[in-house]
């Protein structure tokens, strides 16, 4: 799959952001808008206090229907009670207004603090005038919504005549569970809301919900697609396999992103005696602290590898055929260490992306789970978040 | 509950301590012995690699009589395949030669890096002669067994005419299941077996089991009670209490004295459907990166509370009737933040001792989790810990 390394919008699409005073300085308000009303489908955060933006976000997507998404950074409007979901609703009306549409027209994401109130007179103070800011740079709209990320995230890819676009922000409170952070696609392609909706389960099953900076999954977690047709119909396979694609491709870039990350962690699971437990196990291994402190480290403490494995007392696994490997180099088999020459191990950890591999021999199901390493950086961007 | 400030032995038990040349400095082989059978019973780790000495202590314990334990740390003799476990019956075969004993009255632990060779020769060389040091004092045993514990761990508590010790080791790869890292329990009282297990896996259920410095389940983890009688029979009720109030206390010193930890972290959620849900509440709270890191820098983001009881997905939760304080500051409402002195809050943070607490009011159920602060100094035991 070809990526376009300058991202674009699909037909009829364009963005703007601004800053409307929720940060000292940076952009902390985006618009992303289709000139058409668009098929759209959304997933959203498994955490049970969701965000106001996400309560009335699984109002809105009921409609099928969107014009447009308008985002906030800096204040998540999570935990912020009935005056919280008041004002996502002015958020909406405020962008509607603006668009000359309705508010069920509109899908509201907020990032940031959670329990802070939504200073929402600077949103509509901000919003106002915004449409004459719309333009085609799909950048400007993703540095609108980003919070510790520490670059603008968009991708382009084309199917026959058709585009798509992603926009998506990350870092901290990631692992996602039904949904990523923010991730927004974009596309011109002609597909009804039922496949769209089911086209954007399948692949944010294998991508985003296999990703995991921290454990944490956010109250915020969003994930939409809008397909506003204009470039008429496409193979649907092939939609899918690049809709799948560009999922994949920018759930690397958030984890490889992550808070304080130096390093893009995969973990594949083989073998296995169903999917499910290929993913916890993939999942248990982007997760353990002490496999991600040996990345950062770049020391082959590859008992830890096992150690990740084996405290998934629930899944099927035979000590005795479990074989593991790093970059490529074989560290276990059969459930024992097997001899390995240390410095090039070593090296291999050292690369920007490393690939664990285990196979479990006890089935055929398998999964792989993205990840980063834990650096001091996180520390540094999570002791004093709140007052930063 | 009292405990000595100096801990004493029960009657017929002493240790002892040495460097066999495991590690370069410091002792690495330690010795615990009753100079009677005792009635015992432990626990091990559902790690699904465990280690050799525990595929062995499985089958030793059943046996249900123990003179001895014999420990070595720096090498865990995990994932080294029918080597390692010949390896630990050799282990279990000089201690019992060196006290007069046969090998199924010797439980075996090794605690240090997972997947290297044990250095048996120097083990048994090290346990020659090691009878004529063995003395009254707990420490001395649990400064053999120490990795990267800042300080040896043991309290000595009395019922009546007896006395339980606790002897245990931990700070990292620590969330045990079905037991902790290393941790042994000594006593005089007269009890039987099967009291004696039943009384040990109620004790661990609410203090081992609800323990984590890093959601990392140890290969190793191994909990035992000896019980030699030499002071005769106690009220079990008394006996108990006091085990697990040990147990508890031990819980806390081992939290604390997580890898890198400055802060001890309590978590008690009450009000759950069910205990089940509030061990997993609790223990959510306690392995929050986004938790931890907010004690850490003492920084009052108390959204992150929610978070972490919210992605508890499968948990009866209603955000409506949520309440949260921080060492008794109220700082969420009914899943709102409440205003609140954010110094006060803040300096209240920066106490040794955080205590979360979270009240669900969905049920009458209730659990405590310990755990630690995630700091720097964690990244730099583990980044590095192979090798170092």
């Amino acid at each position: 799959m070809h990526f376009d390394e300058a991202p674009a919008f699909p037909r009829g699409f364009r963005c703007a952001s601004r800053n409307c005073g929720l940060k000292a300085d940076g952009r902390d308000l985006a618009l992303f808008a289709s000139d058409t009303d668009a098929a759209a489908a959304a997933v959203f955060t498994r955490n049970q206090f969701p965000g106001a933006p996400v309560i009335l976000g699984r109002e809105t997507i009921k409609g099928g229907s969107l014009r447009a998404i308008v985002a906030n950074s800096k204040v998540s409007n999570v935990a912020t009670g009935a005056e919280g979901l008041a004002n996502a609703r002015r958020m909406a009306a405020a962008a509607a207004n603006e668009l000359g549409t309705t508010p069920d027209r509109i899908l509201v994401s907020s990032t940031g603090v959670i329990g802070r109130r939504l200073p929402i007179e600077k949103i509509e103070a901000g919003l106002a005038g915004m449409s004459s800011d719309l333009q085609s740079d799909p950048l400007v709209g993703a540095s609108g919504i980003m919070t510790t990320d520490t670059y603008a995230k968009a991708l382009s890819a084309r199917i026959g005549e058709a585009t798509i676009t992603w926009v998506a922000k990350g870092s901290g409170m990631i692992e996602p569970n039904m949904a990523t952070m923010l991730a927004y696609i974009f596309t011109d392609a002609a597909i009804e809301r039922a496949a769209l909706d089911r086209m954007l389960r399948d692949a944010v099953h294998v991508s985003f919900n296999m990703l995991s900076v921290d454990t944490d999954t956010s109250t915020s977690d969003t994930c939409a697609i809008l397909a506003n047709g204009q470039a008429g119909s496409v193979d649907e396979g092939a939609f899918f396999d690049a809709l799948v694609a560009g999922c994949l491709r920018m759930t690397e870039m958030l984890a490889r992103d992550g808070e304080g990350a130096e390093h893009l962690l995969r973990a594949r699971v083989s073998g296995a005696a169903s999917e499910e437990e290929a993913r916890r196990i993939a999942k248990s291994l982007v997760n353990s602290p002490l496999v991600k402190t040996m990345v950062h480290g770049a020391d082959p403490n590859v008992g830890r590898l096992l150690m990740a494995v084996g405290k998934c007392f629930d899944c099927t696994i035979a000590p005795q055929s479990t074989d593991a490997s790093i970059n490529g180099y074989q560290v276990v088999r059969g459930g024992t260490r097997v001899e390995f020459d240390d410095a090039t191990v070593r090296d291999t950890l050292r690369r920007e992306v490393v690939d664990l591999e285990v196979s479990l021999n006890v089935g055929s199901a398998s999964a792989t789970a993205f990840g980063c390493d834990l650096t001091k950086g996180y520390i540094d961007e999570n002791a004093a978040y709140y007052s930063s």
